[in-house]
């Protein structure tokens, strides 16, 4: 069974806390007020807006060594919705790997509206698919694992230099929900 | 009725043909040796690899004045298949658009497999949805009624800036299939 920590209690947080326990693995989910407690999890999913990952690393760099670590994020510029805030050449995943050498860093769970991921269903039609994009293969394996026994499907999505591309993808995702051409309770899904 | 031109007589420039038919529309099939006919169309479809619409775009520039051009390309670096090889902040519809400043260029049918096209389904399960980008709103109704005619969803991926996502998912599709995870019949299926 994998042990696994969530920091972020807003709704993505809450869906992939849902992710875990349905698949009979444990949780932990930390909010802003629980700074002071060190991650337990094998695996820390960051749950939280891309603009306080790095204040999230600064405070428990070393909690995270040797840990899976889960990136969720979608660096989007919400001041024009028509870009990214990260390099054009690199993704939110590229500089969270860099900041934490020493742990395993995956990006996964970006591509899934949070209601997706509660409901199994994308817009009731498809199976939920979350894509798992990193360069530890027994990493993904575990992630896969828990997405899998929960009811979802995990794929493959590939190295952690697919994150760029896994961006892309959830930042459209995100400009169409917006532009109300697709629900958020729906969105692209992936027929093999 | 729209007449359209198809460049290009591969797998995905008959897949597209076969749409225009469908639709109630006109098409030519234009190949290596017909570069010496000029293009009649109203909508000019670039169904080249991404290497050879240079070229095409030299032979027939003048030809595509005034036309909606439509790029339906995935630049992949297909030696590494790690990148695309366009500028990484651009997109192969920028460069064409920066190239044909006199045209209405779109972006479309990158994220639709030619099997999709011909079928209409993604893997037999859910409607293609063919995503249109570009800053002519004229030029996406045209293409997106041709598109909706053959019973195909057509939707409006907003401007032209967006097919920089359209080619990070149409390359992330083809990562997909290369890597056996899904089939060439199916991928990426758009839930409203």
């Amino acid at each position: 069974m994998a042990h696994v920590s969530i920091i972020g209690t807003g709704n993505m947080g809450q869906a992939v806390a849902g992710v875990v326990s349905r698949s009979g693995n444990s949780v932990e989910l930390l909010g802003r007020s629980d700074a002071h407690r060190a991650v337990t999890g094998d695996v820390v999913v960051l749950a939280v807006p891309y603009g306080a990952v790095a204040e999230v690393i600064d405070q428990r760099r070393d909690q995270l060594t040797g840990k899976v670590v889960v990136d969720i994020t979608n660096p989007v510029d919400f001041e024009t919705f028509d870009s990214l805030v990260v390099p054009a050449d690199g993704s939110a995943a590229a500089e969270i790997a860099a900041a934490l050498p020493q742990s395993r860093v995956l990006k996964a769970f970006n591509t899934t509206f949070a209601a997706t991921l509660a409901s199994g269903t994308v817009g009731g039609e498809q199976p939920t698919t979350v894509l798992i994009a990193g360069d530890d293969a027994d990493a993904k394996s575990l992630l896969a694992g828990i997405v899998s026994g929960a009811g979802l499907r995990a794929i493959d999505a590939g190295s952690l230099r697919r994150a760029r591309e896994l961006e892309a993808l959830g930042f459209h995702q995100i400009t169409l929900a917006a532009g109300e051409k697709i629900a958020w309770t729906a969105g692209f899904a992936l027929v093999a």
